[in-house]
């Protein structure tokens, strides 16, 4: 069964416009088939094609999956876009894939990349979604300080924050697995590490001091081996 | 202190050519400069450079450092490379950073890449050792077939097959759990599945039909969910 993004209204289901070239000239989607309509809620529609257009696509409702593919808890992961994009892109797809929650771009002291395409970004995570069968659309935000996330949120979560400096660290997995329902924030710096004036920072608002074990990772490797580790849990 | 790929000849410290540009060239290295040499035995050589040349880089052997960046037990993936190769490669990298030990590119019934440069993939993987300070280079052997594969490696270890298919399917993660010693073989088929010929041919032989959780992933991120897995057990 295909799968599309795209808006339920009522009995209706409404592909998305960005997604009906590959709808109606790729997959020949026709009168009659039955597909999957994705709106990043977490519910996912059920219909049946009964209008193809170039210009709409339209399915009659025959059945929502609640919470499709939910995964439990919730991980949000604060991290520095990679100086070569593709790296961080890798990234977003494959933590959408293994099931993340929410997401921050960070722009901390030694930062390599502070532009960042949020609409490129978004398109990644969609069809991450609809290809790994997830139906709710982890929360993507738009690029933040360090100092701003730390302000706002180091109270609502168990809070950490990852280097490879030798100071008092714990093990990440150890205190996730040991505090299995609690929401959890990870930050994970630039190439060059947090500075540190920014673990300080951080360490000052109760932030845990993480590590992920005994690998030096690349940024985008700590990424996807903190997203397995939650799944793991 | 910059890493290179090279040889140890008694007390002298050799460079690989391929090495040289970017030792002379891009990195500036000079005589004095210490350095350490990767091999990919295990062990990693600290020297002290004694000759920069356009034809070759000398150092001086200083120290040993055996078993560097070691991670314990023993996972051999065997995976079909995916169409897209930019896909395999990322896993390779990201495999190397996490510590696997063998690979086996795999060629299956539903394979839709049987083309593979074996040269590249080393140097993505020698890449990933210096990057991620592991002096082993992890095994990596020439394409094989499915069978030839179960024919050869089921008695050795903890044989395991992943696949989406219903049959009755054992957890991954908790049988590495449970196991932590044994050296450990898992097979990660094509986008399209192993064929259900496969599957039989595999657990005739003592293969572990496994699933990697509620998620429905990628090849290459099967891969990498498995040796973050594995790195964590």
């Amino acid at each position: 069964m295909h799968s599309f993004w795209g808006q339920r209204e009522g009995d209706l289901l409404r592909l998305d416009a960005e997604e009906l070239a590959h709808a109606v000239k790729s997959l020949r989607v026709e009168t009659g088939d039955v597909i999957q309509v994705f709106d990043g809620s977490g519910d996912v529609y059920v219909g049946r094609v009964s209008q193809v257009h170039k210009k709409y696509v339209l399915a009659q409702h025959l059945e929502t999956l609640r919470d499709y593919g939910a995964v439990s808890g919730h991980l949000h992961i604060a991290i520095a876009p990679t100086k070569n994009v593709d790296r961080i892109h890798f990234f977003l797809e494959k933590a959408v894939e293994m099931g993340i929650h929410e997401i921050s771009p960070l722009v901390a002291f030694h930062s390599e990349r502070r532009h960042w395409n949020e609409e490129r970004a978004l398109r990644i995570m969609k069809a991450a979604c609809t290809q790994s069968r997830k139906g709710r659309l982890p929360l993507l935000h738009s690029p933040r300080t360090v100092e701003s996330l730390i302000k706002e949120d180091a109270a609502a979560s168990l809070a950490c924050m990852a280097t490879c400096m030798d100071s008092p660290q714990e093990s990440w997995v150890e205190l996730v697995r040991k505090n299995p329902e609690r929401p959890v924030l990870l930050m994970i710096g630039p190439e060059g590490d947090f500075s540190a004036e920014e673990l300080a920072l951080a360490q000052a608002a109760g932030f845990h001091h993480v590590h992920l074990g005994e690998h030096r990772l690349r940024t985008e490797t700590a990424g996807l081996y903190a997203v397995a580790a939650f799944a793991q849990r």
